[in-house]
């Protein structure tokens, strides 16, 4: 794919989209979401992977809990990928993440992904440019393999912040008694790279696009979460699901 | 504890128990909820075991999607126990229950458990009376592990239905082509061993209640959902969790 250059594209919503009315959209694409994954689950024929990335604070919590808080849990999974243990380390960086992989019928959500190991490692040097491309090859394989093996489909978002955002949030996060816990002194100091973040996640949009990323313009939570809900149900809506009648 | 007679309880709510009104309480907690298991979360303190038990159709999916479904689902894991896989046959019969025990700051759920390791394999003699009582300890001994050494509060749920209303519910799996998934034929074969199922449930609540069960009237979801909720709300509470402030 051409290249994207993240200065060019919005972190807010286009001005002519209505909040209120967005809002009742939203609210409408929940009600049908949760039939579609209870037919998804029925079926047990498909399963969903959704990938969210973004840098600190851009709101990847929030958009789980208000996207996927309403769904049945025993149909929904979420994995948050943080630091590598030993133990994972000891194995290839795909290895803690296919363990994850969706069962039929279910849908995953990767609070961050395989995709920390193109990103955060290569700010701080610890892959090389030449093993990035290696990785990227073994990504595109491995989503391959889940999408043509096990009917998954994946569905990858980039929620798209101002750094201007990200500092306004890292702050409440301070001064908020009720979001302290979510503060890391570590993420002020990754804040600083963040031409270069910018920089890694262009370079992975280009060579890990066969599965293609939507870039989520997410400095407004109402528009970042419609465009996510509107993407998964539209996705679902596809699979031309059915229930499956008695068993034989 | 007392010997229990499950024909004794009733499967219905008290007549004096009004249905509209209870269902605005539970919409109540179920907001309450949402909040303490945001804190149990950001505490990162304790975690919840919820561990439901009953016969087919007494309702068990039903009440996992309702009570539980509105919270974050990055807190919320749910573990249905099944038919064990060859695997997991190879080891203990706890070793794939303790592979599911919930992370502090988590709540997870248990769709059956360790318990149907002395009820269905009671029923077909694939367990004796003698390795029954040895597992029977087994189980008290783990949930006092994970109470003890994992700040863990287990709540064991059993969803009391009658033969009649089970019959029904089963009958509109059949009938009903959005639920014909969930039929199994060997549902009403199994149904027929319901006096020996409800013997060995009584024996289970005599010698496996050191954390104590609750039988949970649940021929109305409506008062079973009010039940479960009011129970984890009175849980949760009692922890006196607090946000946690900025790390040090």
């Amino acid at each position: 794919m051409a290249k994207i250059e993240l200065k060019k594209i919005d972190t807010r919503a286009p001005k002519e989209v209505d909040k209120k009315e967005t809002k009742e959209k939203l609210e409408k694409i929940l009600v049908e979401l949760d039939a579609l994954q209870n037919l998804l689950y029925a079926e047990s024929k498909h399963s969903i992977l959704i990938v969210i990335q973004g840098m600190d604070a851009s709101g990847k919590d929030g958009a789980i809990r208000n996207v996927f808080g309403k769904l049945n849990p025993q149909g929904v999974v979420v994995q948050s990928f943080k630091e590598p243990t030993k133990e994972e380390l000891a194995h290839d960086f795909l290895w803690r993440v296919h363990l994850h992989a969706p069962a039929k019928g279910m849908i995953q959500i990767f609070n961050r992904s395989q995709y920390e190991d193109i990103l955060i490692t290569r700010i701080h040097k610890w892959c090389d440019n030449k093993t990035a491309a290696k990785r990227m090859k073994a990504i595109n394989d491995f989503e391959k393999l889940l999408e043509e093996h096990n009917d998954t489909k994946i569905l990858k978002f980039y929620l798209h912040v101002s750094p201007e955002e990200q500092h306004d949030r890292l702050e409440e996060r301070i001064n908020d008694r009720t979001k302290q816990w979510k503060y890391n002194e570590n993420d002020f100091k990754e804040a600083k790279f963040w031409d270069d973040y910018m920089k890694m996640y262009e370079d992975c949009f280009e060579n890990c696009n066969d599965v293609p990323w939507t870039i989520v313009p997410s400095d407004q939570n109402w528009y970042k979460e419609f465009i996510i809900a509107a993407a998964v149900k539209a996705t679902l809506e596809k699979l031309n699901m059915r229930f499956p009648g008695l068993k034989k």
